[in-house]
């Protein structure tokens, strides 16, 4: 089916929820005019909806083929990687002076959530040359930032993360490549990382490899791991290409789910580089200080990754909802006199609401927290900037494992709808169910996600930010009184929020005494805190429906979103109930079981 | 990994659980002694083990090529089905004087869902000629019975059930083939059939099609549906095969999983038949009385397919646990001098908690239907026999659709726990993701059990079944009051109980005026009751391990599935409260956005 990028509510979530005309407020925002906006996401749209969204099916049957370490892209992808960044999308958020376009984090994000949607795949590659181009700014130097950002930028070259060791994935501590100095100032590296995403390719000139490895007189653990630049051809002093490098692609995996994303195997220091054995690179940042720079990075790679989840939920839902439409089968269950749309059969309709709202939801609260990073960046007043960074910090793990856990369960329900259909590949349902899976696991799995989330989210503080957060979402709770048409609603979300700061007080309460009880708790936490700040948020766009209808607005805009706001407090919070004693009363069962007797 | 039956937890919900010691002391029980039920366990693990299990992986890599009309199945399949049948399995619920076992089908049960979980694809070829083995035995006519099941019961020929075409899925009133009357009495067929699960192989000498078709004069929808049986090669009076009918295979689908197993399109009547156009066949049973006919055999389907849930669980589960003794990664969570086997992390060990425990409540749901099942066969007093009966009838879609979903779910978990490996083809947990996609599908979608489940099995007697289920539950209740150990576990099942009274109250009350409403809720009364029934059980379960380690007997399966059950209760049995919730305050919301809104 044909991707239709979902601008009017795209826009709504932008300037009625996340803060776009206080951002437009600050000193630097006339640069997002209402009228940019609309042009910007217009223009977007137009992009992804003709250039980029055919790649998806066509690279899932298509997967790049490694032959001899070249590795040749899905057919397409070249062109539409050239296409997106001469048009300076790959730019939208970075500095003006290295060639981007140096637009809020908020304005970037729509436009990210949208490459994704138009395809997951394909969106890997500039998302990975995002995070090179964030580390390289946050901690490479002046020469290295000139060298490698524009180009990137430009789109000529991309860039990789090299983390994961085949005995590294989640516990990177145990990273074995090795960086050896060399007599000008450079390194050259030894080993082995896998699941390399975009690690070769024919789509750009060069790669710019960012590689975690240790120096010859590290320590052991993460404080012995530091950052290098490599990359695949050398760079001379004016620019141009040299020798190319000894990184090399020994292979490619066979995946579940984005399977036009090149995912590969890289050697360094195989001995065959034009420039000798060891793959030659440069320090970024302080020696045995990598991981912290990774860690930067990594805030902004999540919350990417949560764009992602929302993504591939809102293209599922728009295959389900236009297939439930056309789809003929079966009497009304009221009775009709022949067939009718599946659309009308209440349990389909109870199914796309799920996927409408689970994807509004994580939406809302995707695009709340990035206008927070934007505030704790733009805001003059520096109390509002601590607070604001605070908010998004506490925002990413729930960003992240939500929406991606969220997109598996709204990609299910896509197959579900298409029926015996959905499990034929043709039909498209199914390869969002394989690409959703992977979501939930890198760049950190959700337990990855709700250790931080419970670690040093809410017990560093001794929940001191989520009581601040409870008090502002019962401020909403405070607005909606005054609106008997939402008094279901309100009640609804007064359990939810009841139920979340319930289960904040028994982590604090029990962290010291029960640390492994609360962690089993800690999946089941993330995901409650997802679904009561989703509901939050849904509540506060139900409030601004409820304005415009009163002011008697005519757009069928409003009374949809209301509608799905209501659905979600009444279907989707109760979950958050079951959470909640899942997590008081379960600790101990979760883990009275010896692993033996598994 | 290799695959290994769980011989002791089938015997254990046997004969502790669903009543294979009453069943043996019925009449006709001394067939199913304590010995022989454990030597059939065995051999049946045994064959599985060796012959079947490997054929997993092999045919998803390797599947069944179509060329010219003709199917080559994969690898290994045909001499795994002749090692099967030549072993007496295909006949082991059959009758006895038609070549099978004549066993009941408590006995059978723990041998499809072992031979599911070792090859799923494997399994459906076996799983429909069962189906055409009821199907002839329930309607068919003497010389049909003697015609076409010995030798499906001998593994020689196989069977399939056409019902699907491409305007007629879940609603078969649409269908259009065709069935002409030929002055000899036989038919001649003419249409397009899908979705024909091994509607086309080489596996067998001959393959026997059940095929739902119109008479000339029949009327519209689905009171106009007659069965017809139409051998791939027409038998000829002594037996032996005669001319290749008119029924061929136009193409193979490309499925998102199962892959294994040859899903065709069939067209029948296309000329190029050895005995002339149109495909010949015989009327089975009654004119238009097909679908009647089918819905009999559908009830045995559809349990057969809830049992392809718990045993693709049962294989997720496995493989997910032992991955998760083996991989090293990361410290505890409260520290330790090294990395520690994942299985250690209380986030991991909550993922295979929660595989684990919906895995086993919904195999000792399943079982303790099947027992009903033969109750209501076997026993001398008529009133159990009613009793059983309709109990097993309403479990039916509840196995179907409870086991189907779960299955989803604990496939999901299942690539979870494995990490950034298991998105990896290899390692074999997507596999499993992908095959279980198409449980709650095929069959009968769980809206459609859950129709079922709403309409005829609760509303048409007034909520009066299940309020004696629910008094038998309350019996539960009353045990475990004597056991303070199991305080806990009672209070939360007690909660639950009453969150399934409620609904089943809410539905009775207002099925009437608000039928839409009412069925917008129905998937999820169907999971709740699939989550109570799953608690039931696992409570039954905990009250006789209490009593054997009270007795001081040394097993370790006991503490075991205590710790299961408590689990059980503690983790999942409160979403059965959020699914009440749902239910209740749920069906307007999810009914108010309009179709064209979406």
């Amino acid at each position: 089916m044909a991707y239709k990028v979902p601008v009017r509510e795209l826009r709504f979530v932008l300037e009625e929820l996340a803060g776009m005309p206080a951002l437009r407020a600050l000193p630097g925002g006339e640069e997002i005019g209402p009228e940019v906006v609309e042009a910007i996401l217009a223009e977007n749209a137009r992009l992804l909806e003709q250039a980029v969204a055919p790649l998806n099916r066509e690279g899932d049957t298509h997967p790049p083929v490694w032959r001899d370490g070249r590795v040749q892209a899905s057919p397409g992808f070249r062109q539409a990687l050239r296409l997106f960044a001469e048009a300076g999308w790959q730019g939208l958020p970075h500095p003006v002076e290295l060639g981007g376009q140096g637009l809020p984090k908020l304005m970037a994000t729509p436009c990210m959530e949208s490459l994704n949607s138009a395809c997951l795949a394909f969106s890997l590659c500039p998302l990975l040359t995002d995070g090179a181009i964030e580390v390289l700014l946050t901690a490479g130097s002046a020469e290295q930032q000139q060298r490698f950002i524009p180009p990137m930028i430009a789109g000529t070259w991309t860039g990789t993360m090299n983390l994961t060791e085949p005995q590294a994935g989640s516990d990177l501590s145990l990273v074995r490549t090795r960086a050896e100095p060399q007599p000008d100032g450079s390194y050259r590296l030894f080993g082995q990382k896998i699941f390399i995403t975009y690690g070769e390719h024919d789509m750009a000139e060069n790669i710019v490899h960012l590689v975690l490895a240790r120096l010859p007189d590290a320590p052991e653990g993460i404080k012995g791991l530091s950052l290098f630049v490599v990359p695949k051809f050398l760079v001379n002093e004016d620019g141009t290409l040299g020798a190319r490098n000894d990184v090399w692609c020994a292979s490619l995996e066979h995946k579940l789910g984005i399977k036009a994303s090149p995912t590969a195997v890289l050697i360094y220091g195989d001995g065959k580089g034009e420039a000798g054995p060891g793959a030659v690179g440069q320090l970024v940042g302080q020696p045995n200080r990598g991981l912290e720079i990774m860690f930067i990075m990594m805030n902004a790679a999540r919350f990417a990754v949560g764009l992602q989840g929302i993504a591939l939920a809102e293209r599922a839902y728009r295959q389900a909802a236009d297939f439930a439409r056309e789809r003929i089968q079966s009497r009304a269950v009221e009775g009709s006199p022949g067939p009718v749309a599946i659309i009308h059969h209440p349990d389909v309709r109870r199914m796309l609401m799920t996927m409408r709202a689970l994807t509004e939801a994580s939406r809302a609260v995707a695009y709340v927290a990035a206008g927070a990073h934007d505030f704790a960046r733009r805001h003059p007043d520096a109390d509002m900037r601590a607070r604001n960074q605070a908010f998004y910090e506490y925002m990413v793990p729930i960003v992240k494992g939500f929406s991606t856990e969220i997109a598996v369960e709204v990609a299910s329900l896509g197959v579900q709808v298409h029926g015996g259909m959905g499990f034929i590949e043709e039909t498209g349902a199914a390869q969002h169910y394989r690409d959703a899976r992977i979501l939930p696991i890198y760049e950190g799995t959700t337990a990855i996600q709700a250790n931080d989330l419970v670690g040093r989210k809410t017990l560093r503080d001794g929940g001191a930010l989520v009581g601040a957060i409870v008090a502002r979402m019962r401020g909403t709770l405070a607005e909606l009184e005054a609106d008997a048409e939402l008094a279901a609603l309100r009640a609804q979300l007064a359990q939810a929020i009841d139920d979340y700061e319930a289960v904040v007080h028994f982590i604090v309460q029990h962290a010291g005494r029960q640390v492994r009880e609360v962690f089993a708790g800690s999946v089941p936490y993330l995901m409650l805190a997802g679904l009561v700040h989703g509901g939050w948020q849904m509540a506060r766009a139900a409030l601004v429906c409820r304005t415009h209808i009163g002011k008697g607005i005519v757009d069928d805009f409003y009374p949809a979103k209301l509608a799905t706001a209501q659905f979600y407090c009444a279907h989707l919070l109760p979950r958050a109930h079951a959470l909640r004693l899942e997590i008081l009363q379960g600790g101990a069962s979760a883990l009275s079981l010896p692993a033996e007797a598994f």
